[in-house]
């Protein structure tokens, strides 16, 4: 990978590789979740120092590199022999719970059973041999392979179940008389056949799922299977995606019915979409909720945001954390919003920033309005009532409150509370002045 | 479709399948078209209330579903029985007239014609079964075809013509003696051999022009055939396209000579662009005219917009309807027009909204401008003569006008007329305040 | 190309063709660079007249069409007999110097070597037919191939390498004896033969390096395979690439460790990114440079900017040519810059315009400032001193100098300087109006 990030912290649709491969084991419901480092075990512990996979995670420090056989047997002392074992890897992010559970089924009375893969290109990896009644006999490497076994297109995924009594009686037996000088754990596999048991197995042909990441072209090949397979999912599920290859869910998005999501989009985080819901060109949105009929145009920015139901955002909005606009609200171009309230059907429509604000119902804020929230080390909160009238380029020094139906002059700054109704001016006055020469060039 | 909306009504390339496939038939010249709808018709119709194909298209509804030659005898009784039908289907709305008027001139003296298709993928289709001097002898669907017919890769595309009398009578004799117990279309097909005609045929092998569209997935991958294909044909005559997969032509654009488009553009409605225009990155351009020799920067938006010559436009602005620009003009970063003209070789470049406003010749409008056109209920026009100098900052309380060649200090609010030439300031006075104490932080 | 623009002119990645040929020419160490122009010559000349290469470049104007053999035959007066001459082609824009200089080498005794493309396509392409000892005896044309020649897949690319006292020989022998009433640079291949010589090749199955562009598809086409092999290279060296066909790279970027590019992202000119920075989705940055661990967020656009260490930008940040940013400045959304430093640490977060300006270091400048630089005709300098708090909404006209920790009040017009420490403010002072009447909407 060429990083100073371990390999299975790299993120994958906005989640580290790790972070996949331990919630799909969580997903079998695993009873307890080892994971084995070794190489920058304290950067990969200190990532899920705040998860809330932090409590479920037993972690085992492999000091010596030795092999997969020997990382599995560092964890097995914690682990209950009456229990079963499914090994997985940090850097096979793609596997499906699903898939995981058939297999620790497979797994059964023989307490092995291996996730195979059948490939049109098996090519450099480990084949799995058969014998005429069909049970797994061998699983050859790649290099040990006759002709014939390289024509076998079954291949081992490394991905394998145990019954944890037998899996730490054979990585006992296990030794590094091989090429690599390393404890592998397939190397139970012949163990299994020579105890007579019938080694169980499991195929997928699901390339991706099985596939593991070695560099960072593996890394952006697989971010845009898993991405055109959620895109694919949603379209499936009702909604419409103008181009299932550019739109981005990195995390978890929700979809009600009728959605239209345009080119270009990104999903990050947490998001619930509602119905109806129109999400325009080139838009991001985290961590937000957006509700019903809401539409949503290009060039928009929302992040930790609640929209309610038949909102009005941008072109170019940019929504703020605590950001929330009520039924109806509107947000215009060159707008950014901050821990702000915008009320049933008020409207924000251009150049403005309106932070630490409260804006009740039915107000209009003019073009250039500047909410002053801040005085160098303290924030202040605006608060516009309901059907004021802020005037274009008005600066609102807060804290300050705009009454109820109150009107704010162009170009004001506003730094007292306005009563209901009223009008406040705070500018300069106009004076015209004849005979005004233009500047003339300056020459250096 | 999992959707709210009739499916046919979903639009591809911002159209309505239902309205590309009117407008091939408009395209073969047919004299009438009837569309006969069965669920959702109410939602159909109102979809066309506006629309220019109103009055052509002759509405039938088919209240019971009972197969394809049910739906086509629905409409029968308003044909001419001298006439030719054409029978095609909202959800396939990618044919061609060309391949149309062929399909309906290949119909002649045998009164019946069948588009078919030449494909790779014939299974699940409906086999053309012909004799061995190739004339068409039967359509044999998948369920009953033997292994000979299996193999057979030219399919029924379910697009037919006839004459209209012959097409009433055998539709007459149609039952419902089948599987599905509905009245089949292709069943002329039968009658027409037992008639001893020659059933007529055309081949397609442009499998993109006769797919159906049965869900989202297929929406959205006609779509991207569609682009690609609009692409091609615009690169082909000799537009430089950046990317033929990032953009997207939805409606009806016509290019100059030498456009260069850069990725991620949309093109939506009509529009007309002139030659040697570079449209940006990002860039968004709904029903506008883009004059020759323009320049889009990245992230502009433009709608209903006439641009002159070689103006120069962006980064992030936003054109909305209304505004149109003359030659040399410039709309710099973060501004907004509405209802404007701006004049030949004016400048707004920074940070402005310019709404129901008119300006001059030469005229450079500073940062931060806003005309304050809006009441709260009432428009208010600004006009800003040639050669004047708006100060940044500046709030232009309409109506009002700024004189030839007039000048506004920065920072002033404008709120009655300025004669030409001169200046006019409002704003208050500097004080600098001495021994002043910034504040200090709060606790609560 | 149907274009005004000469076709070798038409970019690939940002660059012209030509200039790509030049530079593959140049990389290969050679002594002179000829330049053949027939059709447009006094246009692709003046393209490069500001070039580094012009001087390079001997330009050489072919006045008749008469074919590959007497445009390199143009050139041949000017070449010393004892060098080797490299013939490449404007318009196959992908070679590698690194192919290029091992055809030269190949080109030995004999004075006469081919680069030949094994390729899966060859047809309408000239074949290279070899002897059983595997010498090159003959280049036959598709139109003049029997069904044996026909299959062979190795073709001439004519890309050529010779001895120019050779090659002027040869050429002096070719004739118009054919169909096309040309002379044939590979008509040398048969003199050569005739000679006795054995011809050298080089055989390159990277179809890509020898595609030569003859309309915008191709050119289309050309600069995805380009845009993607760069996107791969620099995936594969350690930079985190989301969508491998979704980043443009045009002209040269370097890349410190741990990049992170979203999707969408263009780099054009010269650039160096350094360790750790993050560039978000939409993002044009164009000549800059990016300082370590700097992020910049989506919809930003930078152009000829040095930014240093840990700078957060955007969205929606525009940096225009002359911007720097020291350690940890930060610039928010809709913010303008423009021959502006921006010291350490200093921020300006929203909707403001700073041009012609110094801001020092720890100051923060509030939404909506704008710095009046221009009055027409002249620009001036706004100097920000360290600490400074500029308020919302001021106006800062220059020439102007806010002095250390000194302060402006929100809505401020400064026009005249602040000493250090003290506030200052220029704005009119709020009235309330009670018993406000509202405007009332107006009939026309």
């Amino acid at each position: 990978m060429y990083s100073d990030l371990p390999k299975v912290l790299h993120p994958l649709a906005g989640q580290a590789m790790l972070t996949r491969v331990i919630e799909a084991a969580e997903a079998t419901g695993a009873d307890k979740i080892h994971v084995v480092t070794g190489f920058q075990s304290e950067m990969v512990r200190n990532h899920y120092q705040d998860s809330p996979y932090n409590d479920r995670i037993h972690w085992v420090e492999q000091t010596e590199q030795l092999g997969t056989g020997h990382a599995v047997s560092q964890a097995l002392p914690a682990v209950d022999p009456d229990n079963q074992v499914l090994v997985l890897y940090g850097d096979v992010p793609l596997l499906e719970a699903e898939t995981l559970t058939k297999l620790v089924a497979a797994c059964g009375d023989s307490g092995i059973a291996v996730l195979t893969l059948d490939t049109a290109n098996p090519a450099g990896l480990g084949r799995i041999v058969r014998n005429n009644k069909g049970d797994i006999t061998e699983i050859v490497e790649e290099k040990d392979a006759n002709i014939e076994q390289k024509a076998i297109t079954e291949i081992n995924t490394g991905i394998m179940a145990f019954s944890a009594a037998k899996l730490k009686a054979w990585l006992e037996k296990t030794n590094t008389n091989n090429a690599q000088g390393e404890y592998y754990l397939t190397d139970t596999v012949a163990m299994a056949c020579a105890d007579g048991l019938k080694v169980s197995s499991l195929t997928t042909e699901d390339e991706d799922s099985v596939q593991g990441v070695n560099n960072r072209l593996q890394l952006a090949e697989l971010e845009r299977r898993l991405q055109r397979k959620q895109a694919e999912q949603i379209a499936s599920n009702g909604t419409t995606v103008l181009n299932l290859d550019r739109v981005e869910i990195r995390g978890h998005t929700t979809f009600g019915k009728d959605v239209v999501i345009d080119i270009n989009v990104i999903l990050e985080g947490d998001n619930h979409i509602g119905d109806r819901v129109r999400i325009g060109p080139n838009t991001v949105i985290k961590n937000s909720r957006i509700g019903s009929d809401t539409c949503i145009e290009a060039f928009s920015h929302l992040e930790d945001c609640e929209i309610q139901l038949a909102c009005q955002i941008g072109p170019y909005a940019r929504l703020r954390p605590g950001t929330v606009l009520c039924d109806k609200a509107k947000i215009g171009n060159f707008v950014e919003t901050k821990k702000t309230v915008i009320g049933k059907g008020s409207k924000v429509n251009h150049l403005s920033y309106i932070g630490d604000a409260q804006v009740d119902e039915a107000a209009n804020v003019g073009a250039g309005t500047i909410t002053c929230n801040y005085d160098g080390v303290n924030k202040y909160k605006t608060h516009i009532k309901s059907n004021a009238f802020i005037g274009s380029n008005t600066a609102l020094v807060a804290p300050v409150t705009v009454g109820m139906g109150a009107t704010t002059g162009a170009g004001s700054v506003i730094t007292s509370d306005i009563p209901d109704g009223q009008l406040a001016i705070g500018r300069g006055k106009q004076r015209n002045i004849p005979n005004w020469k233009r500047p003339t060039k300056k020459t250096d």
